[in-house]
């Protein structure tokens, strides 16, 4: 019997995935990719594995079955199965309903964490999660709800009441309607930036008050993937990237 | 003038760092590395490299101004400068403050994200952030206080209250507490994990309901460093994990 791994491949860079997903995608025998992984990574498989698109384009969701049932069938023949996803496979990236499928079949399944947007865009756009004085709590959300679900679950005005820094992955299509919301709690003079294409080519970083922010996603729509950070700590991100720049 | 990366060495285990950030190590004239930072990656340093170790053993906070200095003074003398930190920087490290002191000391800071301890404890616990069904937001918190505060701003029951899965960083000596705060909101028969030297020698996962949580801290207490867990995806845990081990 193979093994499954479901490896986060990290924000895009190439140099941002670990020694420790690189070293399983040497070693795959089949690697199943998103959409967003880098080609780069894929060109260190050996020559002899099994490189598979799976997508996922908005709107290819009804493959998750599919997926689900080929890294069973990879396993069962006896072969290293290396599931490639954006970002970490615990936050937004139905990792744990893969790894769970998988375990129901009776073949071991290992998680390998990676770098999440989240952390890169942080990173990048000089916003810290937490920071002394200014957040010592943050909260992480999507605003690309299941729509299977018919609800919406995420509370973002109860949200934006409890932590000090709000994290929207996903949130560019709707992006206004999130950077409202926010704003009703934590005040339209709040800081916060969008950060587009993180870490890849054509990354853009939207600074501003959310009052800025909501002026500017009205005038041009947002283009995925984006990730929303809104808090006190944003107004240390002009400071942070004043000198390099 | 040289430059400052600061830069996450992941949560532990060597291979979990980024290939970025094992570049800038090869690539530093000084290093400047904490407590828990692996010994393996400070061997990847050139032999002329400057490595310096500055804690911080638990009360050695006060050297936080004289790394910032170090920081400063390094760079001035034209070197490259890194500065290694656990999990990620942007994340309960100090990262945004140590990039503020050189940024307003006009030198160049980059900030390289890195694999938090949170996201690989979700990893090897098998408590999915976020999961169809069970999470669709998360809160990440410290428990570990700035005492200089004089007041505890994290308002766990609020917190608890408004997303899924609560994730508590360092909560290790409070846990017991913790874990009575979300129990009060969340219901004591959610489960959750504590999950201590998460991919380091020693690694242990306990796992339970938050009744049973409460009883075992009670017992006996919980070694740092750790991470706690709880929502309605830690009930997927024991699935997860029933087939490899």
């Amino acid at each position: 019997m193979g093994k499954v791994y479901i490896v986060g491949a990290g924000p895009g860079d190439p140099e941002l995935i670990t020694l420790k997903a690189l070293k399983l995608i040497k070693e795959a025998d089949v690697i199943l990719y998103d959409r967003l992984v880098s080609p780069q990574l894929l060109s260190y498989a050996k020559e002899s594995a099994i490189k598979i698109y799976v997508g996922k384009e908005p709107g290819e969701s009804h493959k998750q079955q599919e997926i689900n049932k080929m890294l069973v069938e990879f396993a069962k023949r006896g072969l290293t199965v290396v599931r490639l996803k954006n970002g970490d496979p615990m936050v937004f990236g139905r990792g744990a309903e893969e790894c769970l499928y998988v375990a129901e079949h009776g073949i071991c399944c290992e998680v390998v964490p990676g770098v999440s947007s989240f952390l890169a865009a942080s990173a990048v756009s000089g916003v810290p999660l937490t920071a002394r004085g200014y957040s010592s709590s943050f909260a992480v959300v999507t605003s690309h709800e299941d729509p299977a679900k018919g609800f919406r679950s995420v509370d973002l005005s109860r949200i934006a009441g409890a932590v000090d820094v709000v994290v929207v992955l996903m949130g560019a299509s709707k992006a206004h309607e999130v950077l409202e919301e926010i704003g009703k709690i934590m005040g339209y003079d709040t800081h916060g930036v969008i950060a587009i294409n993180v870490t890849l080519p054509g990354q853009t970083i939207i600074r501003g008050s959310l009052r800025d922010l909501i002026k500017m996603v009205r005038e041009k729509s947002v283009e995925r993937p984006a990730v929303i950070i809104v808090g006190k700590s944003a107004k240390l991100s002009e400071k942070l990237y004043s000198v390099c720049r």
